[in-house]
């Protein structure tokens, strides 16, 4: 995922209060608001109920996933593994008996190299000797020359420093964006604000720095962590090589740097090759009564390289994928056409989002909601919802039939609860993300440590149930959900 | 530090259940054993508690770590920063005023290589791909020759595993000893036993491998951590390769080989050159009274080359560098001989120790203690002590002091509390290990992640304190400690 949003703690340890009228104790919920008893009758809460309990009891997602993680591995954009994974994914749909197309999107091929770096010159280096640093380039800039570069680092802590230190001392000079990741807000259940206020910076600190003359860019991992990981990323390309290293690595060229003058040697061969042929994955469990209405559950299939993707975002694609399968097992037949997408390149330029919205340009009207799950798999609280107050009551049974594993959250959001379907939101079709209970996604995320053993089965059937049960219910309504 | 003990949650909860008679609460402490009177004199006793104070207030082991760790950087035996540190230790504590003897130690020398892994062949493999394995190679055994090898994975979760697959099916394959580091038992305050249980297959798991005609040995990284750092150590030399990969990534092959035969290539250039010259660091705050008399305060400056070594075990080195220069700048005069000693080699053999024990085996019989610190700089609960019962109430005043930041806790153990000073505490002399309450230490060990980062300055001080005033009063009581 790319975009963040605030986790409230008081919300997770107090659920009943995201119930209809805050404040009032469990067990005096109001009324059902009118609207909800409309749009839910009763065999559509009996369907749903049976979707819900059949989700919390089968892993049909975590054997996809594994599958996803394990055999095909990284699926960085343009890789033989991400045009692996979409054959296999669209083959499981279409086993799903649903109607799979490949949309075609052409993305960069990223080529990661043997990305290295080291100290060559510090106070009190031992003669002889230097320093390895654990690094990683970043996608979207320059990647060094031949034999690497050589320069002095220049520490920075915010975009104000770097612009007082001026051009004088920045120009020839690698910028290093020391700017730590708060843990402590992370841990107070706000890992997604601390990772927004420290991911700018490997986002466009390459811009800033090659604007006052830097020669490369190299920030503080962004994320949680004290393992020496680097955590990779998209950057804004300043044509300059950019790159992360790992917290300890910042700490030391910054205390290095506090001492006297550090010399660093970059060798960054990383970078983006020529075009290539990719799809998005669109299957289509066509609607009984109003096929042409849309509903997307969805996730991305490309991930970083350094791990294998289970968290970001291999997850919200089985799940996406569930929703299908559960619907098909339990031969159900919703009103509407339940849309699987698994979205190409959401890391590297959000491609797959942006071709979809320019093909699907004159159905975005008969899209009646989008869903993404792109934050992990840890518990889900809920839903962060860009839907309107009426609708928001209208889907209050959905509450209640999560409600049972603690779902039953709703954040009502100004931006997209997801990237991949924030064009789709522009245009005003409601938007869900799934929330997740982010307390370590940010520790792994966009590291080699986004590995399947992160995910625990059991949390990852909650998602599934989540995903399929808003979904069903969004398809299956009696009217489409209020705009 | 190489071998541990068990951490007593109990004595940690219930610190006062530490001290003389058990069970009683803090406020009805017995009275004080009689030896301890006569041991600890009211000016002995203030000046202990001087010491305390200034240790509790001063940064000069923190200021002496960072320059190890940041500027020396990673200490591997028989490397130029090896040889770096232990000039600059000599001549840090000539600055002191100690009389310092760099006592000739040939170690060999460890040349670490690029070692790297791939999965060629695994169940669901895309064509034209591999999967990277983050692996590190163990000290001691063979390296691959020159190109790697490549073989089928035959995974043993314990030696009684390996052994009923039996030759047959374990010659010519690589094992992998897929054996778990038990958290839940470490969170419960026993990381050493975790770690002790685990660890035996780093040790031995080349030979019991070998024994059956395997062509590598390759061992899931023993301690905490699920973070992708693959942990190096010391391996009994079985004349075949022996590595170790991340927990995920023995996770992920343990996975796959479940489904199907899975094959993988090794590349691990590391191996051991020619011996090199190399020295203990022996420094002698010689004593008022009986200068012939001795008591070590020392911990290991070798260090593994992953991280930079701080927690394993700069730390230990540094603390006991402090507890000369508080005695000096308190302007002291203990009775005995205080001796640093800056160990070389504990990781690599330990070779250090035993020329010391051969160097000094007429003097024995007057070292009157010896003490190590090498399980990192984590808060200090006390320490663990092979002595008598009768020296153990005589130093009851030792613990009145440390009472004031918790660390009044004894546990009194069989083998020896230290890895160097274990020839000592066998010819019977007093042996002391500083307790740390190691919660993360079994995390970043042996692992990139040991770095300077991971010492919170507030502990390192609880440290030195620990060994300055235990230091201080062993070399200044009445008479010598009890045997």
């Amino acid at each position: 995922m790319r975009s963040r949003f605030v986790v409230i703690l008081a919300l997770v340890l107090f659920p009943a209060l995201s119930y209809g009228q805050r404040g009032k104790p469990w067990n005096s919920l109001p009324a059902e608001p009118e609207g909800a008893t409309r749009a839910f009758p009763p065999q559509l809460r009996s369907e749903l109920t049976q979707i819900r309990d059949a989700a919390l009891q089968d892993d049909y997602a975590y054997q996809q996933l594994q599958h996803l993680t394990d055999s095909i591995g990284p699926r960085p954009s343009g890789s033989p593994q991400a045009d692996a994974a979409v054959h296999y994914v669209a083959d499981e749909l279409r086993k799903l008996g649903l109607e799979v197309h490949l949309e075609p999107v052409t993305v960069p091929r990223f080529l990661r190299g043997n990305d290295s770096a080291e100290l060559v010159g510090y106070p009190g280096q031992v003669a002889g000797t230097t320093q390895r640093i654990f690094i990683t380039a970043l996608y979207g800039n320059a990647p060094t020359p031949e034999g690497g570069i050589t320069g002095e680092v220049i520490v920075a802590r915010d975009f104000d420093e770097l612009k007082a230190l001026g051009r004088e001392k920045v120009a020839g000079k690698i910028v290093l964006w020391d700017v730590h990741y708060d843990s402590r807000k992370a841990d107070a259940g706000s890992a997604g604000a601390a990772y927004g206020e420290a991911v700018r910076y490997r986002g466009v600190g390459a811009l800033a720095a090659a604007d006052l003359g830097a020669v490369a860019s190299v920030v503080r991992s962004a994320g949680d962590g004290e393992v020496r990981l680097p955590h990779t990323g998209w950057s804004a390309d300043a044509h300059i090589p950019a790159a992360a290293v790992s917290a300890e690595d910042a700490d030391l060229i910054a205390r290095l740097a506090s001492r006297g003058p550090v010399r660093i040697h970059l060798s960054l061969p990383t970078h983006v090759g020529p075009e290539v042929q990719s799809y998005n994955v669109i299957a289509d469990l066509k609607g009984s009564e109003h096929p042409e209405q849309i509903v997307i559950v969805s996730g991305h299939l490309d991930s970083w390289d350094l791990g294998t993707g289970a968290i970001d975002d291999g997850a919200g694609v089985v799940i996406a994928m569930q929703t299908a399968e559960l619907i098909q097992r339990l031969h159900l037949h919703p009103k509407r056409t339940i849309r699987v997408i698994a979205w190409m390149n959401e890391e590297m330029g959000a491609i797959g989002r942006d071709v979809y919205a320019k093909d699907y340009a004159s159905e975005l009207g008969s899209h009646v909601a989008a869903m993404e799950s792109d934050e992990g798999a840890e518990h889900p609280l809920g839903f962060r919802e860009k839907i309107g107050a009426a609708a928001e009551q209208e889907l209050s049974p959905v509450q209640d039939v999560l409600r049972k594993f603690g779902a039953n959250l709703i954040e009502r959001v100004q931006e997209s609860p997801g990237t991949d379907i924030e064009p789709l939101a522009d245009k005003n079709v409601p938007a869900f993300g799934v929330w997740q209970n982010a307390l370590t996604y940010f520790k792994y995320h966009h590291t080699a440590a986004d590995t399947f053993d992160k995910i625990l089965p059991e949390e990852l059937r909650e998602n599934a149930a989540c995903m399929a049960v808003m979904g069903y219910a969004l398809a299956d309504m009696a009217e489409p959900l209020a705009k």
